[in-house]
């Protein structure tokens, strides 16, 4: 099922070309998007997802609409879902610089997607994943802005192509390392590592994603009592953990059960009890 | 002017959307493209370019329509081409991986583009340009396919930032070189040097572009007695040299006038006699 809406507001066939070829999103990937969950009508975390698209807009320098034609397309998709036949939908949101040599108007839409039974599975049953080298220095950001690092663009092939080597390798996903080891994150997920009732995540100044739903989890892990740290750590910490997690949007947060072939330690009651500090936000 | 053929042969308006908004090639910047100068009705180095785009589709894992049907494309598009109004286009070749979550149907096209009076003055008044850092290593394609180096993939959005940020900096164009200060390629073009008669340029195994236009020009040259060299050198040779261009489809055999502010040799004999080596080929 696919919802399509304008940032007009309109709900069009999503079978329908919208774009044309000279359009740079399609010649170039350039552009932004974000992907949000909704749940029963409520998209989660949409003003970090609004920020976070606004801020991509600003590394890229491209024009960006208005929030209220996003909150409104969110809306009309949200409006025009089939709820008492789908609970919950991925929602994306995406904007493209337009038309090549145009006037620098840009396109965008967002789109109500199905999430697929795999997925919601594997939010209750885990996931394997193998590290794969990213190839960057974790202080690259800083030093080449031209690089994007950290906006989320719609230049997605090495993320793709990311997954497809996990798969190959027999795996669920990937977790991103940089030149010197340090964990990054997932071509689509952000890692959360836990050390007794501490959380660890990469910090965003190594040029990783900022994560709303890791961000959601340790807002609500830090009313709990949990301490929370946003440092960088090494591929072994992943090993030498209490547990490991992918947190995004779609796929909430999912276990790790393996890494590169070696089991982790899995503890079912403390995925549970990190899913429910997630799902105490909403 | 912009002329538009589909891959089974038929002319359509370039105005009419012709991507859905959950093509892949629009969500993800997930497909390959080529990029083909043609001049009075003949396309410069199609055989090559149709080989990269193989080479890529590869690399990317993802099906290609058959080269016949490219090839049908292309001739679509130079019969309609308004050639007694313009002498010279770019032709671009884009191919997705198709529909998410579809069965994998690649969607493809071929545009014909006009190529603007600043190109083609720059082919003869030559250009200034500013080094990047890529932020790789140059023995990291061979370690890690995933990254996708040297497939030329829709993915382009770090190739326009760094365009973006040359002009922030008053320049044209832009030489990237990787970690250890080895010059890599622009971010649509290569990089030529002379020293005395011979031609460098940077290795393939570097993780850049084969050049189509490079080849073409060393083709040449080595047919004029020149000496050509694939090696890597680093950035301080382009100071130290006789002559640096970028070579590239459209903007064929450019002159650098000045890196970072210093200005190099740029002898207008030698970049004569490059462009007719080039233009010898045809």
């Amino acid at each position: 099922m696919r919802v399509l809406a304008l940032l007009d507001g309109t709900v069009v066939d999503p079978q329908t070309p919208l774009f044309r070829a000279d359009d740079l999103g399609v010649m170039r990937g350039d552009g932004i998007f974000e992907t949000i969950l909704v749940v029963n009508r409520e998209p989660r975390e949409l003003g970090p997802h609004l920020d976070r698209l606004e801020r991509s807009a600003r590394l890229m320098q491209m024009r960006l609409p208005e929030r209220t034609a996003w909150q409104r397309a969110v809306r009309a998709v949200i409006d025009a879902w089939p709820w008492d036949t789908a609970g919950q939908m991925a929602l994306k949101l995406v904007c493209t610089r337009g038309i090549d040599g145009g006037d620098g108007t840009p396109n965008g839409f967002a789109m109500g997607m199905t999430i697929g039974a795999d997925t919601i599975r594997k939010r209750a049953e885990g996931v394997t994943a193998v590290t794969l080298e990213r190839g960057y220095a974790t202080d690259l950001m800083e030093r080449a802005p031209w690089l994007l690092l950290s906006a989320k663009t719609l230049s997605y092939a090495v993320n793709m192509a990311a997954l497809r080597e996990a798969e190959a390798r027999g795996a669920d996903e990937v977790i991103f390392t940089a030149t010197d080891g340090t964990v990054l994150e997932g071509p689509t997920s952000n890692v959360v590592l836990a050390r007794g009732r501490t959380l660890l995540t990469t910090p965003p100044s190594t040029g990783i994603l900022k994560g709303t739903t890791q961000g959601a989890l340790f807002r609500a892990a830090e009313q709990a009592g949990w301490e929370t740290r946003v440092e960088t750590f090494p591929r072994e910490a992943l090993f030498d953990s209490d547990g490991v997690w992918l947190a995004s949007s779609v796929r909430t947060i999912t276990q790790v059960r393996a890494i590169d072939g070696t089991e982790l330690k899995a503890d079912a009651d403390l995925h549970a009890e990190l899913t429910r500090l997630y799902e105490s936000n909403y």
